[in-house]
């Protein structure tokens, strides 16, 4: 398949996705979900066979379980397909409505981005999800998933491109791209593809993000933080640390960094010490760190319990049972420390105290600052979005869980009965602004 | 100066600006307006030197009138200011807030973009807009301005940061670069500028788009459309296009291609072409054009007044006196053209048919698309923004003419009780979604 040629074909599509109805695009939506039920023994069936070629392959167990697409995976993207039915359509909204003057007036409506690449891994509810956010947000889109799951992807979107063209959308709305090369021929479309949002490790998107002029949306790295102030319930706290470090680590939102005010953590660290290893947590951290644990008496058990660290190492992104420590003076040098060191995804204050959280909240310069919860929480489902097709760490457009409002822009129209700009430079003519 | 640590401390400080209040940021506008009144003597003598450096090495006539600062710009610069003030403060507005769960509150709130780059071509009043609105918004901004007026800008901007400063924003909000390659420089600081604007000629454009991993907001090409429908005005028409050619032809929002419909070609085209003419527009166009001009009955004065032009010629930028003319069949065939050849940047249709004009108006895929008036009026002061400090022909962020709310983006604030992730995964809470 040639990419570009494609690429250019689904470009002078995109405007007639965009201009289709919200009616028709969730009649897309709902024989999408009836055709994955009607098919799910052919989709079990591929499923199955690239499990089994993975299994040989000596796939780790983890990665295993994203693999599978069940009776419990169907049922959950069909669920998801139903809420995306039920949202609001993104498109078309009016987001301003001003009379500049006498019949002339400018209005600001949302439009899709026009066409999407989405190059994600190897997990088959992500295809379905991605290219039922992209169609639902009217948006055309190249995907690409990971190899691992090549035959259950092909079945998958042949069913999903059969059933929105069967419910009128175009058929060159969705496309799927297979064969690894294909990335590459991919990311030399800046004339036609708007966005590319990569999902993968943090090598892969720096590589996506380095090789293209495609504006690209997502992240690289997910370093995040959770600050433990001095006046705060000790036990609430070390309930969120355990979740945020172990409840899904490979996750971008799980955290990597503990900071802890001085005045507390000779009461707080040995405790939280003992509870992150016995959940099976490494420990690194600095030399103060180790040395309050250590003179605490819990010390016994805790000799040598962190590997001492350097001031660069806190750029570290662990994805595993590791976490480093740091004792940190007050509120600000915790700022200081996440906006120096952090990637701008979610840090977490832990505090009792209003005036910390507030100025801790304005502070840090991060797509999510949360106070006392889970940094886990940083997620398109649990921001009510319905789905995510992933998490922006870029301040343009679009920040943190990227669910249907992320996938819309705007464009200005302007209504006019003959209106010329000379009559308004010469001063014959003048704006009077009045919003509508 | 070393840019890379100038951006570096910028980045640091990019926090605390966007922590001031919109009292404090109007307070340091109206400082400014103060400050450039009381020095005006000061700021004329600096650019009457730069002026006459300028004429010496023998400018262009219509780009010395750019280079020229006096007091009727002073007045218009200090009026920009005044409205800057009056407009709401654009950081801090909550956009979304909802209740997850019972003590779960999520909010996006809109926040600075941080610390931007603008590069922006020979015109002091230009250097005092883009400081006062990144100011209004809560940007730290680098500025580097055409060496023309090098001496001019110098003055003006050691004003505008003192009086800033003065006000008691943070010494770092505003730099200023004056070396040419202090700009390649500032194109490596993708770690702390989140945003580059450059300004200026498009193969400049471009080299900053080819030569930075900064996100580049802006637009290279004007490729801007008028489309003349069957059933029009034709007196308004005409006016109209010769408007949006001439009335600045240098403007990127001015037309450079005339597309006509078929059927009204041979009564439109010869009198467009003599007025065109007659304000000293050189004509352009496809044979068939040509044709209908010279077999119209003002062929006389017409014959040759066409120069022929290929396809690929509908991708010229003229930014002169010089317009592209084709016929079209209809409607369609004029939004296919300007989807293919167009830049996204501004393009009209001249109707007196709704369905038509509908049409048009869905299926362009430009930033601005326009129904009977100038394509010049894509500007923010036509829009009621108060000011621009450019244009956007990308479809991420900010798209058309770019202000105050171009010049923002948000976070997500979540405020907990002690909520953990483990919970919700396991069943034990469920999210209720509940926008307040």
């Amino acid at each position: 398949m040639n990419i570009r040629e494609e690429a250019r074909k689904m470009k002078l599509v995109a405007p007639v996705l965009a201009a289709s109805s919200n009616e028709m695009r969730n009649s897309a939506l709902r024989a999408i979900a009836e055709a994955l039920a009607a098919n799910k023994e052919k989709i079990f069936a591929a499923n199955a066979e690239d499990c089994r070629a993975a299994e040989e392959g000596g796939i780790a167990p983890a990665v295993m379980k994203r693999l599978a697409f069940n009776e419990s995976k169907l049922a959950d993207v069909c669920k998801g397909i139903d809420q995306l039915i039920s949202l609001p359509d993104p498109i078309g909204k009016s987001l301003l409505k001003r009379e500049l003057d006498a019949g002339l007036v400018l209005e600001r409506v949302s439009v899709p981005i026009g066409v999407i690449g989405v190059i994600f891994e190897a997990r088959p509810d992500a295809l379905v999800q991605i290219s039922t956010l992209c169609l639902k947000s009217g948006n055309c889109a190249i995907l690409k998933g990971g190899k691992e799951t090549a035959g259950t992807n092909r079945v998958l979107f042949s069913i999903i491109r059969d059933a929105a063209v069967s419910a009128g959308l175009p058929a060159q709305c969705l496309l799927q791209a297979e064969l690894h090369n294909e990335i590459d021929e991919l990311l030399q479309c800046e004339k036609d593809v708007d966005l590319l949002i990569p999902r993968g490790s943090n090598q892969f998107v720096q590589y996506i993000m380095n090789n293209t002029k495609i504006p690209v949306m997502g992240h690289a790295d997910g370093i995040c933080h959770i600050y433990v102030d001095r006046d705060v319930d000790m036990d609430m706290a070390t309930d969120i640390i355990i979740d945020a470090k172990t409840q899904y680590t490979a996750a971008c939102n799980a955290v990597e960094t503990i900071l802890i005010h001085r005045d507390i953590a000779p009461l707080f660290l040995p405790r939280l010490a003992r509870d992150l290893k016995a959940a099976g947590v490494k420990l690194r951290g600095t030399q103060e760190a180790e040395d309050v644990i250590v003179r605490s008496s819990e010390a016994a058990e805790h000799i040598d319990a962190v590997d001492i660290m350097g001031e660069d190492d806190f750029r570290t992104e662990y994805l595993d049972l590791v976490v480093s420590l740091k004792l940190v003076a007050d509120v600000e040098e915790a700022i200081d420390h996440i906006n120096r060191y952090g990637s701008h995804h979610t840090d977490s204050i832990l505090t009792r105290d209003d005036a910390a959280a507030a100025r801790f909240m304005q502070m840090v310069d991060s797509a999510g600052v949360y106070r006392n919860c889970s940094t886990r929480f940083a997620d398109g489902f649990r921001y009510g979005f319905g789905a995510e097709v992933g998490i922006s760490t870029s301040k343009l457009h679009a920040r943190g869980p990227v669910g249907l409002e992320g996938l819309v822009t705007y464009k200005y129209l302007l209504n006019g009965s003959g209106q010329i700009v000379g009559d308004y430079a010469s001063g014959r003519s003048s704006f009077h602004f009045r919003d509508l």
